[in-house]
């Protein structure tokens, strides 16, 4: 293992992946950095208000601690309750234009400690699309270029972790996916260090290559104030997702995990309204009859 | 035990607060019955849009199901996986109007069946208010109304279920309360039945004396843009409670309740900003300065 490797790996993966963010936008990330009285911290890149994104960030964190949480690890939780080190690059972009869609990408690497035992290590990461108004050419773009970053590690990768990540990303009390997926690992050990940490990286660094030239394709559409309605009522599942069932966010808030980088994947503006429905045919209807439907893109 | 009248009690209940509310707004609520295909269900009493509540909704339910999960009963784990029947009525109410508070009250009854072993049955329930704009006056008359609730049941038992209330409701992630509190019990079966049901029955007798003078003094205040953005921005408070910490939430989601009398709770705009801050002195700090501080009211 080398962990200093991972570490400056995120780091740098954070900087590219931002200074990719600003070029589009036009307007800078703030910094801020923080520390935390348990051990470690990290390095939040934050936008709200800009011309492109409404609000959005790009985080690292490396965190230690003892008493790792249940939710950091699905596989094995024989695990909880060892002290732990965890770091990660997790980046959330809300859009303004509707026509835009949100995107979510994770990279993160962990080691479970206890003495007198072999350290216990493993990778996670993915990325997925949550769209408004769908587009096909956008779904398989992304997908593409998901199944390219796995391409090198065998044929089975992009099907294994592009089901993984449906049924992850997937809002059980509504019997509804958040978008149109993607990919996702967890618990990620196999074959060896080398090989799990070098699938982490090709993640990470497809994710510019995934989201930019679907963002430079939408972000100027027009739209009216019912797109933007529509927009704020779909983003009441994403923090559905999150708030609800999402483990990072259970793993971050549980750890004492500093609270306002965490919830930075929440929009800016949300609606909530009772058993509303989209008109049958409409475009926003067929957000839920062609895209929310855990197709095979690729 | 008389679960027959328990369920009485509970529809009447329902029917008198939708009535009172509804002569406060001039709105009618909607009526959605609803049924469970694991067993049960319930009858719904939504508002939108209505001159004094933006979004609210009084819900009765009855369920029963094979698996009480964990989250029913945080003092009996080990009832976890029995067969259960719960009912109970739950409302939150979201006033248009930054300066009134919004409300949340509950009581509910629970049974845990196992064949061969006695039945095992509490009560549980309590209100409380989260203001936006704090009045010292509003805090005193609410939590003297949740005391002369419980005066019958012994000197003791409001500054207890006061204490559990501030314990309960609070944002451990925020480290900060979700409102001025009130009262909240939960797992009551002592000293009998009869004296239980009496106890929740007078929570549930007092709601609209609790909240209607409030009401009925703020409504009617003019406010602007300004004290709008603050009450969406505190709303997101009360979103990252009921979808993070809430038990009745979590309970009603794990259970397959229905999802859209669940969410009823949600308010119907809400903002999220980065580590936002009110100016220190004014009106909205007072609310962290002065109210948000798990104070003795009376």
């Amino acid at each position: 293992m080398n962990t200093p490797s991972v570490k400056e790996y995120l780091i740098d993966l954070q900087n590219r992946i931002v200074q990719g963010l600003e070029e589009v936008d036009g307007k800078t990330f703030r910094l801020d950095q923080w520390g935390r009285p348990e051990g470690g911290g990290g390095m939040s890149r934050v936008i709200e208000a800009g011309n492109v994104f409404e609000r959005g960030g790009v985080n690292f964190s490396h965190v230690y601690g003892s008493g790792l949480p249940a939710s950091a690890t699905a596989a094995r939780p024989e695990l909880a309750g060892r002290s732990f080190e965890a770091m990660g690059v997790s980046l959330v972009l809300h859009p303004r234009n509707p026509y835009a869609p949100t995107i979510h990408m994770n990279v993160r690497f962990f080691e479970a400690l206890k003495e007198g035992a072999d350290p216990v290590w493993w990778f996670g990461g993915g990325m997925d699309l949550t769209p408004y108004y769908g587009y096909e050419a956008d779904a398989i773009h992304f997908h593409q270029t998901c199944k390219d970053s796995l391409q090198p590690f065998g044929d089975d990768c992009y099907p294994r972790l592009k089901k993984w990540c449906d049924e992850y990303f997937y809002l059980k009390h509504r019997k509804e996916p958040r978008g149109v997926g993607g990919i996702f690992f967890d618990d990620w050990n196999q074959p060896d260090f080398d090989t799990c940490f070098s699938l982490t990286k090709s993640v990470g660094d497809h994710f510019l290559t995934a989201y930019q030239p679907i963002l430079e394709l939408r972000k100027d559409t027009s739209y009216s104030e019912r797109e933007r309605d529509f927009q704020a009522y779909r983003r009441g599942r994403y923090v559905e997702f999150n708030l609800v069932w999402d483990r990072g966010t259970l793993f971050g808030l549980q750890t004492g995990g500093r609270t306002e980088s965490i919830l930075m994947s929440l929009p800016p503006i949300v609606k909530w309204r009772y058993d509303w429905k989209p008109e049958a045919g409409s475009e926003e209807d067929k957000l839920y009859t062609d895209f929310l439907i855990g197709k095979d893109w690729v």
